[in-house]
């Protein structure tokens, strides 16, 4: 069975968390790049812009004035897609027309009151700060009985919708489990039931001996590219230890988290030299639904692009229709990312 | 438990066809855009263009020399995702690695010599001779006997990573399902045992009494915005009468297929004044592998635009991690798209 080339046919992989597979097309490469290309988005930001929403002192959408913070700010998104006050109703029509309401909390966090900036971009203990903010954040929101899951997420790029370059994140919290969220408690319980250990567990353990995947390893995590990625260059931070979820860090594990969160951007930037866009989450146990030692805190990033700054991987058509797809090999792109300097470029 | 007020109050609505939610948040539709804003690509295309490698009589990547073709050409890929000699191979190490090979035939249709041209420019006539090709291909391919499954597809406009402004769309097909299909392929299992009626032909006959997701309707085709839609202007065809796949397609409903088609496409185009891009591609039953009574032919457009010729929908963040999600109602996208006129903004 090892004589599988993975490198030269095309084949599919398990998603060993969603139970869902993607399409590798490993001699495909090579092709020429005729489509869209993507604006760079300039990058020189002042410390302090008068007019973004998050810096310190600034009014916002809803008419509130931004404390004069120091370190991190969060508050409720002037535009929520989710309101804490929507009562629970249900709808079903026939099992044709099925729908119900749903409750949720959306936050918005600002990492750093300096406008200029990016996670890689600040040291180490100010992107410890952020998370411990996370942390607490997590805590806080799991105190509301009603709330069953928490989204901690960050859309880095305007190519990734992000409307605002100030560095920031959201958190979105909700009454019920997302579909993301509902596959990956199924394949890890699963996994659980069958070896009394949790799926991520024995998957780092056999990454980091076959070390091709892996990117970068401190004593509490490990940064890896999934054998079974989809995007190009996407990626995996997983505890080594089986948290289930954020709020089961200890300092030590806060500290190693902020080091390899700093590694890992560093890197993406330095791949394209560019400030590298993407969407990345938290994905962590359900809260107020008892205990789920089949859950491994882990966190995704989906970056988009392909082949440099301005050239994207498109999830369109096929894609969309029937199967992610993708070209360089998660093999190829681990080596790449190891290869980049944890030195930023932009670093005198 | 009809109280529940789709246009006001954030809620989930399910996918019957993938079994999976969309979020709805119609309170959050007047949120003010800020972030990116695509390029509109230039639109006065020459009728031939001597670098296009579609364009008859041209030389392709592969050297070959296009036919001086009158309607539409069929050729594979010359960068296919998928080969047809790729050899069945398997690999499964300790249910973490799991991976097989996947066998397949990529070709590309070219709708129409003319370089200038898309779908809702073209007459119906020439519109007609292209589902009289797709029909034509499927049924060929489906003579392969180790072809399992064929996407035919259209990815429309830069924006959804085209390559090529000349109207042309894909037929991929493979030796096992992809996901998408897996998903749609239980979910009108799981309803016909319970019924022994498809699905859809429930849904349509409930849609057309409804009325308001309808947005066209003729002897054999409605087109609609699904009660489920996750993109913003998102729409399905479907046909009136359970056909397994476009096989099963008579001259008069190829017909009446080729007019709804050139009416939705049209209206897509008049609703923000601009060549409207999209993913779209056709579901419809495995082949080589039995009766399949469940599966009732579909057609689904995904179309990234929100607002404007140049503002998207970013399915990014949450919606990658968690759930996809929207803000207009289907509602009000059904009647924005019945209310776009059906001659095309640009036909004098
Ligand atoms: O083969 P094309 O048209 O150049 O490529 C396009 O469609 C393919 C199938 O949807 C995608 O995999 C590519 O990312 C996209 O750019
Ligand atoms: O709330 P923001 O940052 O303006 O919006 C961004 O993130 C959201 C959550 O991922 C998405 O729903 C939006 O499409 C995106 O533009």
């Amino acid at each position: 069975q090892s004589t599988l080339n993975f490198g030269d046919s095309p084949h599919t992989r398990v998603n060993i968390l969603t139970g869902e597979k993607v399409l590798v097309s490993p001699h495909r490469s090579k092709r020429p790049w005729q489509g869209q290309v993507e604006d760079l988005p300039g990058d020189n930001r002042p410390e302090y812009d008068p007019k973004c929403y998050l810096c310190p002192t600034n009014q916002r959408a809803d008419g509130d004035i931004n404390p004069d913070y120091k370190e991190s700010f969060v508050f409720v998104n002037d535009f929520s897609a989710l309101l804490k006050d929507t009562s629970q109703q249900e709808f079903n029509e026939d099992e044709l027309f099925v729908a119900e309401t749903e409750r949720g909390i959306c936050k918005v966090i600002a990492f750093t009151p300096r406008h200029d900036l990016t996670l890689p971009e600040m040291d180490q203990e100010a992107i410890k700060a952020v998370v411990d903010l996370w942390q607490k954040e997590f805590v806080d929101l799991s105190k509301v009985e009603w709330i069953k899951y928490i989204q901690i997420f960050e859309n880095k790029g305007a190519i990734m919708g992000c409307s605002n370059p100030h560095p920031h994140g959201q958190i979105w919290s909700q009454n019920h489990l997302p579909v993301e969220i509902q596959k990956e408690c199924v394949q890890q319980q699963k996994y659980f039931d069958k070896y009394q250990r949790t799926i991520l567990s024995d998957y780092v353990k056999a990454e980091l001996s076959k070390e091709e995947r892996i990117i970068d390893e401190n004593d509490s995590f490990v940064s890896l590219v999934p054998f079974w990625a989809a995007w190009p260059y996407e990626t995996m931070i997983v505890s080594k230890r089986a948290i289930q979820n954020i709020a089961g860090f200890d300092d030590k594990e806060k500290a190693d988290f902020a080091a390899i969160l700093k590694l890992l951007t560093t890197r993406y930037d330095n791949l394209f030299k560019t400030s590298f866009p993407y969407s990345a989450g938290m994905h962590q146990a359900p809260v107020n639904d008892g205990d789920h030692p089949e859950w491994h805190w882990h966190m995704h990033f989906y970056p988009p692009l392909l082949r440099s700054a301005t050239v994207k991987k498109f999830m369109v058509g096929y894609e969309m229709l029937a199967n992610p797809q993708r070209d360089i090999t998660p093999e190829v792109a681990a080596e790449q990312l190891r290869n980049c300097s944890t030195v930023h470029y932009k670093a005198k």
